[in-house]
């Protein structure tokens, strides 16, 4: 393993680690740009572009590009979350010249208004099906309460208002101030020639302007108020909680992963231990989402409409538990384990590799290797788990419930 | 890599092969039973038996099972197909031990009358929600109007009935006739040591007594029966098609790859450009589906209503254009590199290589590297793809379509 970085004369970074030993190598582009970018004239943007970005430029037609990375065989997607757009592709050495100069046009793409008039239909479908999704529903209208007005609360996917209005103006505007070479990092990890690809982007993105990004960064410890709205057809109520967390540049973030892992991981947590293994709900997670500034822990569970007292009771007392004598150590070591070996696992392969490369320079501007990231985990004590639950009560949240319409 | 192989005097093999570059390893049962090794009584069982495993032994709970998977931290599962009961973790390598030692207990699983009643629950569900997925309730049906009477129709998740009826006592007999340590195969890959995890698996599964242990082996070309069925609630019309391919064992198994990844991929394919990419179906897919001594290839097509018989004229059309004039040599070049860049990267991790290796034993009784997997695809010319689409045309198939209401 060898990890280089070179930053262009724009301000884009190229980073890479080589794997000499990995049969396959990974690419990608890091945009540091998401919903919380956006604002409500132009909600569901960054999502609608990473579409837009498969229709190519003035030079590749929609179809072109298709076929492009058909004829190299490479496993490639992107998406958006509510802070990052992420391109990526994973391929065979040999292609790995000739998927990373793909990616490249394409980071330039046309925008043009017929194709985006089209993909328009696409991204309102999109939503309606999720929109269909109970689950995700739940989840993204909790954001909204939670946040309460701060930029993180904003949807990914977007209103549909919002984006029936939009023009292909709006979504070039939005372009042009955030997919700036200083906004960008670009990435590679597996097996390839770091001076071949160094050369690569220089060449390719050397001549891209740089400009002035930024971003609202404000942490927050968001709102706790409750929703509950009722919806036809759902058979099962729908509960989502979201209380504040450390951010992805604490160094508190290991002990945070640790936490939701014993408390929320599907199995083997308390969670599964009290809800679902009990049956009293057929779903009870909580993750921590750790975001540029600040962070989340996100519970979803999913039950009968009988047994949502009693299991919102069961969670409430598991917080009160927790709050009041923390964590066990054995708890503490299982947690490690499955932390480690998912860690690993994941950044054995290049495509895993790239994900962590690409959001360690993004939200720390720094190298760390897997191994610094195992000692890490491993150094985390009870105590710093206690102290955590301490300075971010679970107990503090905000709740939104999503419910079968009464007398359905 | 380094791969060696072991048979116990009870007739079970142990494979493995070593990779000392990995983070991780791998390890599974392979057992060759599944909905096809049951009769109508009794359909379902291999995969309720499946379930039944992790409840444990006369000296596991079903918690103890749990908390011991969870101390290491394995990522683990269990899948059951129509001729394959699979289980298996990937675990950082100091673990492998321990969580081998765990699979081996669960082989012999206590099948306890109460956690079997208690199962039956689960499983009544899990039949319940697949049920309400219309594709895969299409496939399903398909599958049993193809093979018509063959085994290979059999439902992996059994009808309620059968399942209703089912004792705990015919899952024990059929658990003795099919677990049997000679219709098993124990496999490992990534980084271990081979003459420990020999030794490993001689010492706990040496005392299992071999039993004869028969599979019905037969080629069948299937049905051309259509049926289609309305279902409430739909809004979409479901199709399914199923057509002879070549078996598990055939030589030409690579050739059928290459052509269903032409036909009908989820991207670049026929398929795709002719039905998804035009709009006219939302799904459309080709899945070549290798079995013992058979094989189907199976498409799936998901579309209006309204857009039902121009989609089908046009799979008539591309069918009947790839039997007249086969497939071209662009299309090969580029199916090539999609099947290859999967099969290496699939076979990168520990967890993706023990599949392969698992499977080629399973079915071939045989060890192939990744290699020369690698050089078979790459042999395959466009005359052998043609010469499949002779001997087994697309056009031959059974339909089934699962379609909204009329008047809904």
């Amino acid at each position: 393993m060898e990890f280089k970085v070179h930053k262009l004369a724009n301000g884009l970074t190229v980073i890479g680690e080589t794997n000499k030993n990995a049969e396959s190598c990974a690419v990608g582009f890091f945009v540091r740009t998401g919903a919380r970018d956006e604002n409500v004239q132009i909600n569901g943007v960054s999502h609608f572009l990473e579409h837009m970005v498969f229709k190519g430029t003035d030079r590749l037609s929609p179809f072109a590009v298709n076929e492009h990375f058909d004829r190299t065989g490479a496993q490639y997607n992107a998406f958006t979350s509510e802070e990052n757009t992420i391109f990526y592709a994973a391929v065979l050495p040999e292609y790995l010249a000739q998927i990373a100069k793909l990616w490249i046009e394409l980071m330039r793409p046309a925008l043009r208004t017929e194709d985006f008039n089209i993909e328009k239909q696409v991204i309102k479908e999109e939503i309606a099906m999720y929109k269909d999704q109970p689950n995700y529903d739940c989840i993204d209208r909790c954001r909204l309460l939670y946040f309460d007005g701060h930029p993180c609360g904003n949807s990914v996917l977007g209103s549909e208002e919002a984006i029936e209005a939009m023009t292909a103006e709006q979504m070039r505007e939005y372009f042009a101030g955030r997919y700036a070479p200083n906004n960008m990092v670009a990435a590679f990890a597996g097996n390839f020639e770091w001076s071949e690809v160094r050369d690569i982007i220089e060449a390719g993105c050397g001549g891209w302007e740089g400009r002035d990004v930024k971003r609202r960064l404000a942490d927050t410890r968001g709102s706790r108020a409750k929703n509950r709205i009722e919806k036809a057809n759902l058979a099962r109520e729908h509960i989502c909680l979201m209380s504040p967390a450390v951010s992805a540049q604490s160094n508190r973030r290991f002990a945070a992963s640790l936490l939701s892992m014993i408390v929320g991981d599907n199995v083997g947590s308390r969670f599964f231990w009290e809800l679902v293994d009990k049956a009293i709900a057929e779903t009870a997670s909580m993750e921590f989402a750790p975001m540029d500034g600040t962070g989340v822990n996100c519970t979803y569970v999913r039950c009968s409409s009988e047994n949502t007292s009693r299991a919102m009771e069961i969670v409430g007392n598991i917080f009160a538990d927790l709050a009041r004598n923390g964590v066990t150590a054995e708890e503490l070591t299982k947690a490690k384990n499955k932390v480690l070996s998912a860690l690993v696992i994941k950044n054995e392969l290049p495509m895993g590799r790239l994900v962590d490369l690409g959001f360690n320079w993004t939200y720390l501007g720094q190298y760390r290797t897997v191994e610094q990231d195992v000692s890490a985990i491993k150094a985390v004590t009870v105590a710093d788990i206690n102290a955590l639950l301490k300075d971010y009560p679970l107990g503090e949240f905000a709740q939104f419930s999503l419910s079968p319409a009464q007398g359905a």
